[in-house]
């Protein structure tokens, strides 16, 4: 080993060590620490957060990175892990301690601020956290841009952290085409939408037997459960600490069944990727997901372009039934199939069918370009939020609970985020698309045979963490980087085939 | 504030966060981490425990605390603060670093290898565990004694660090004269245990029903679950971040209703210490409980002095038998209080009544001796485990996993640390006897009225974390030290009451 790269390993381990540490407070305070913990288990967040920014920003460390950033003599996985840290120091760097740690000690309270909020539909007791948290990253981008010279666009500096590469200017096309093929689509939709009963998903599901199937989609889909842990939280996600511990959560509804399960084989998906990280680079810097983009790439194919195909419950249709005899004993396979995909304008995003759902990501992109690009006032944004629902779904949602208060999101500090969904899902449809031409995947779909399907997605994409970005990963599997015409195809198809015979 | 003391501040900042990460992960591992998560999550805890290390044992703080030593414009807070910091510096500082992490990162890996070995019932494969432990506790005391000058055998600094000022020669006296005393009437109790059915301890209970009565309990007892959480693990235990996040574990057996009960009660009673602790002192190095041996106090004071009391039951008998009416509908209130007051010599620690409990303790007492003080080969400790059971409990355990591998706490390596269970035992019959002098302790009891019972306790014990001595607690409450004939009159007194009509 390069004596500078063994000189970094120590700070490497305790980078890990408390990223660790981090991560586990986070999903503890999101999953199951007690209500009046919050203050002191915050502070000791924020202490802990300034300790991992000491740990990477400090003079010796920018020295070895400086100095290895042109050693011939690493391997390629360390030549990746200083890439990568150079690229955190650079970003980290310009951003004062103190500032770093007001800012994580804010996002660390800000997920029960704004579920306070959104309980009692108040986007008014959220509004000033959420000001405290854009003027946070405004100051951030300004100390960035300064350091790096560069003439970027406050809100290209954020999409960029989400999706190398990605910017305003691509985004833009990217909805301006999708408007142009979705909205027709969807015009065709929404006059049969009243063909499609749903009301068995509305009937009572007891959390108890919604824990039992949900872990069982899990195990189907390939979850490992001796690397993973599935528990409750308000809204989903995933987070991981390693390789081997790997953590999604659900939330259960008693009178909705898809919520649940949707949600399980979308966090499952990320999950997935993070299970499949390759051991050489699991707990170094370039040993997790590439990006969002690329990581909704895999929960959204696991989602909807698998777990919404009829072949994906060729297998399960009947232990659903059977676990719900009560509701579900008169369903077809056929109405079923057809109920989890009816397309209708919808306010909550996370409950969106595939049609619908960018439309919502647009609102969110456009609302982010305003705040970050045109200064729109945090009072202002509720009533912004609603005219877009309208202008672009036709509805308007009556409170800020099933409006602006509905994602966690920036209550985490994360802006730029959303955009990643969008390109996730059309990057779902490439990857499902090569998938197809590769293996006979409606076949091993219809086995519940998720073992292959893993295997090629552990090989091509999820075993090489970030040593390579987005587009070499389409490139290096199918030859192609990402191109959004495979989502406008898959939804053209999938929708005219399956509403043909309505 | 004193310049110097705010200039320590950080330092018991970071502390603090640091232990507050090693706590959670500590507790995430015992109840809910991936089985593969392991080498990698202790891997973390292992880089942690050197950083808290390093935070406590540095030159800076070295130098500040011989300072403020001194000073004598500290806050009484702040002046316990530095002396108990100056002590756990004492106590570290001649470990070195590196035998310190590699030590907590065998700690961290111990209780996972006990539970392999207890579960497969092969002491071989917790052996070499054991003695690696035993062996960094053997190096540990000898950089300790060698430090502090002091004449001191190797035992007695293991028990001091648990209970302040008890050594061999105090616990050798009260182990004789405990068996002096408890011997004749465990004898006179198990002539008449044939007389006891308890066959209704082992009908089928489930764990869901058990887990809902279980909650009430601690709710009963005054847990505050805003602070705190209940969960399950393979041996219950309580642990704190600081007094506002206090969790506990307990274990469900399906064939045993009063193992999971009266391990929540008390593990209840811990709790209720830490969640008493003052807001002045929580989050610093004396704002926990003063001792092992305190702790014990304050949870076997609610676990058998409450609550194997007939007044405990009065205001939840009903409630018990309409929880599970298939099993309890014509058990009287007194069988039950017989039952849960059989006296039987058995082989689990965990599972033994109030009179051979301190038996057990002396087992555990003698062979932690034997392997300080007397070089016990590893190899020999089942079997001399074995034969000391069969001498002062007339049993022997035919598995290692009933025998030597039933407890967790050498695998978290912890050694002097048993004893502290039988002078809390003492201890807890010490303050009930006081209570009964100061309030209608036996009314409350009967009304459930654990308020005013929680309150004193909290006003007298527990609000001052490690700021006075055991000794000073008891002598301020009740004007007396520790005296350890409470425990005997009021086994004497509770046994002869019980079993007088059979």
């Amino acid at each position: 080993m390069n004596s500078l790269y063994k000189e970094l390993t120590p700070w490497l381990d305790r980078a890990y060590a408390l990223n660790s540490a981090l991560v586990l407070m986070e999903w503890d305070a999101e999953t199951e620490a007690p209500v009046d913990a919050e203050e002191m288990n915050s502070k000791a967040i924020g202490i802990l957060s300034t300790a991992y920014y000491n740990t990477i920003i400090n003079d010796t460390v920018k020295d070895l990175l400086w100095k290895l950033s042109d050693a011939d003599d690493l391997s390629p996985t360390e030549a990746s892990v200083v890439k990568e840290l150079k690229k955190q120091f650079d970003d980290m760097e310009p951003i004062p301690p103190e500032d770093y740690q007001a800012f994580r000690s804010l996002t660390a309270r800000g997920p029960s601020i704004w579920a306070k909020a959104k309980n009692n539909n108040d986007f008014g007791k959220f509004a000033k956290t959420l000001e405290e948290l854009i003027s946070y990253q405004k100051k951030f981008i300004d100390y960035r841009l300064e350091a790096s010279g560069k003439t970027i666009r406050p809100y290209d500096l954020l999409l960029n952290d989400f999706e190398e590469g990605f910017t305003m200017k691509e985004l833009d096309q990217f909805f301006e085409n999708l408007k142009k093929e979705i909205v027709p689509l969807l015009q065709m939709v929404v006059e049969k939408k009243d063909k499609i009963n749903k009301d068995f998903n509305h009937k009572h599901y007891s959390t108890e037997k919604q824990k039992v199937f949900n872990r069982m989609l899990a195990e189907h889909v390939g979850f490992d459960f001796n690397r993973g842990v599935i528990k409750e939280s308000a809204h989903p996600f995933t987070t991981n600490l390693h390789n081997r511990d790997v953590r999604i959560t659900t939330h259960y509804y008693e009178d909705n069944l898809e919520s649940a399960m949707f949600s399980t084989i979308h966090e499952s998906g990320h999950a997935l990727y993070e299970q499949h990280i390759s051991d050489d680079i699991t707990g170094t810097p370039v040993g997790t997901g590439v990006s969002m983009g690329m990581h909704e790439g895999q929960s959204r194919l696991f989602e909807n372009n698998f777990g919404r195909s009829r072949e994906f419950w060729v297998p399960l249709f009947d232990q659903l039934k059977e676990t719900y005899p009560e509701n579900l004993s008169d369903l077809t396979l056929d109405d079923f199939i057809l109920g989890i995909n009816k397309s209708t304008p919808s306010l909550i995003r996370t409950e969106a069918d595939e049609l619908t759902y960018c439309l919502h990501i647009m609102v969110r992109y456009e609302v982010e370009k305003m705040i970050f690009e045109g200064n729109a006032s945090i009072d202002e944004l509720p009533s912004i939020w609603n005219q877009k629902y309208e202008e672009y779904l036709g509805i308007t949602p009556s409170t800020d609970t099933e409006g602006i208060l509905q994602d966690i999101h920036w209550a985490t500090g994360s802006f730029g985020y959303f955009p990643s969904y969008a390109l996730g899902t059309a990057i779902a449809a490439q990857i499902q698309a090569h998938l197809k031409q590769v293996m006979p995947l409606e076949q091993y779909l219809e086995e519940g045979n998720f073992e292959p399907i893993n295997a090629y997605l552990a090989e091509h994409i999820h075993q090489f963490g970030k040593t390579k970005t987005t587009n070499q990963l389409l490139k290096d599997m199918m030859g192609e980087e990402f191109n959004p015409q495979y989502y406008v195809d898959y939804l053209k198809e999938k929708y005219t085939s399956l509403y043909k015979n309505l």
